[in-house]
């Protein structure tokens, strides 16, 4: 029997490709003939080594990334990256750059400032409601690292590439386009992402480091909150998160070997996000908030006339089979986010959606 | 088709029950009506909102807990409570004891050392390596908390019951003993466990915390490492490992409606270990490494004549089906672990498998 199945368009946790979770089922009972499961085998095991290792080479294949990054999984989401960054990498006499660009930024910040570190919010685009990327930005020179959100998923901007930032690693929370798209690596010190939006389920968050970075983790740090720990044992310090691993792992599988890659996923990303922003600018039912030159590719934030209108779009595109087009809680409005495992189709039959319901209610 | 499964006596991540596992795999692409996975559904949705209240509510009617406690889902592993735990209930001023019996007890206060942390190692079983479980321990009264670690899964032990602490809230790492027979809640602040050795996969680490604890809490705590920020949102602060999460609630339904909660769940682990141990000791080829009065019902460690007996030994199981009986590599020897989902059934195999294998080679 073919199985009930919806148009996804969460904001994380979020779609993953079908033939993932086909393979999962398939396989759920007894792994690589192992006669366990994927979640009783041991993490310290032959089948579990080719999991973990294959993920971190299609990571590295699919970033385009040299022997100066390492691949690491790591617990707690992003938000446990907000504090571990700081922990880490800023000793005393050193300071950081942040740029604000929404929530998630905030966040960053605010994590720094609980452990009192020094840090400069060098540009933020509170002043309209965050609904535009900064430009022009003066960095500080000595910096040990320069922090920004690549994508913002509540007020669905995003940077069109990174800015120069005169050599200062930057660290960057890709949680929400992670392998959207190729990356600029020589920019990047390190690269995080909570795997729930583009890459697998949530439980696992995917880590990129510089290796040179690793130098700078004060002693007095715990043990499970250091890089250095997770760098020196490939993740398996301890137990990892094994099933979150292996869908990721199965999910870059696809990005390889069925999209053909970053670039193959970047063009089709394009499209998809282009028939929803050219139905939005054709006419004024649906307004998009970010600003057109910081637009957002994987999560399109729109508004309707009115948020009775806004209610019953999204309350009837679950009914016609459209799922989590409701806007994040802080700021209301409607959202689809585009994510790579969201295929063109879906995104057609949105579409389609959204011009019968303006005729219906415009 | 039946599916290929072995007999797994592994250590962690471990056996979970068939039932459940084939319940994940039916439900995989279309959780509770969704038309989505249980992977792909929002943290924020009715059916997971379901999933996290249900397995909140099993936890404290198995584990008999009163409105004091909090059941909460945190991620890192019991790892990371090492580090969280004088973090969060040591403040300058204030001392804690620790019990060492052994590998992950060591860990523990490793973990507060490196925060520069004032405690005390009130007991050890270092010198007899860590065969026994200390008894009448001198607790300060004055402490905090105490440490301990209820089974230790590596030297085979376990407290066959929690010391009396003059009223001193006892911190129980339970990792490898929970669920697996009632507790001492009385006696209890604070227990925890990683979940991948007796309630579910790895990647979520269950924690039950009695509430005036929370106040502990010092305001330089970053967010993600404070117990009060999961206990206010009901482990929804940020998004949780959903599946693993689903997958605990549905080793708890098992063990409630199918094995009939855990005064039964306890007699069958007695039984079961009482298999291998009267083996044991009817017999001097397999000998048991924890001393009588000590052993754990859980990890059943024991050597044979010699190591290349041992090294045959666990080849020849794994060939007849009997698999992950291999010891630590810290330790060497063999290891059956009988957590909850291992199956009578399973542990008459390797009994029997043991009797063959000790006439061939005894």
């Amino acid at each position: 029997m073919m199985a009930h199945r919806i148009y996804n368009f969460n904001p994380g946790p979020a779609a993953l490709p079908l033939c993932v979770l086909e393979e999962i089922q398939q396989d759920l009972l007894d792994f690589s003939g192992s006669g366990m499961s994927i979640t009783e085998i041991s993490h310290r095991s032959k089948p579990f080594d080719d999991v973990i290792n294959d993920a971190v080479a299609r990571t590295k294949r699919l970033l385009g990334l040299d022997d100066k990054f390492q691949v690491l999984f790591l617990q707690g989401g992003a938000s446990m990256q907000f504090a571990m960054i700081p922990m880490n990498f800023l000793a005393e006499n050193s300071s950081a750059d942040y740029v604000d660009t929404g929530t998630w930024s905030s966040k960053a910040i605010k994590e720094a400032e609980i452990q009192g570190k020094a840090i400069n919010v060098v540009a933020s685009s509170a002043d309209k409601n965050y609904s535009y990327i900064p430009r022009d930005i003066k960095f500080n020179e000595g910096a040990a690292f320069v922090h920004l959100t690549s994508n913002n998923t509540i007020k669905g901007t995003g940077w069109a590439e990174l800015p120069d930032t005169n050599g200062v690693p930057i660290i960057c929370d890709m949680s929400s386009d992670i392998m959207s798209k190729p990356i600029e690596a020589q920019k990047l010190g390190l690269i995080y992402a909570g795997a729930q939006k583009n890459v697998g389920p949530a439980g696992v968050c995917l880590v990129v480091i510089r290796q040179d970075l690793l130098d700078l983790v004060p002693e007095s740090v715990p043990t499970m909150l250091r890089y250095d720990t997770y760098a020196a044992k490939n993740s398996l310090y301890n137990t990892p998160p094994c099933f979150a691993i292996y869908t990721v792992d199965l999910v870059l599988k696809w990005l390889e070997e069925t999209v053909g890659g970053l670039a193959k996923m970047a063009a089709l990303n394009q499209k998809k996000a282009a028939l929803l922003y050219d139905l939005m600018d054709a006419a004024g039912f649906y307004r998009t908030t970010a600003e057109t030159d910081s637009r957002s590719l994987m999560n399109i934030t729109f508004r309707l006339p009115n948020e009775d209108l806004e209610q019953q779009f999204v309350r009837q595109a679950q009914q016609n089979g459209l799922g989590g087009l409701k806007g994040h809680r802080s700021v209301g409005g409607c959202r689809a986010s585009l994510y790579n495992a969201v295929a063109l189709e879906a995104v057609e039959a949105l579409v389609d959606f959204m011009k019968t319901f303006e005729t219906q209610n415009g």
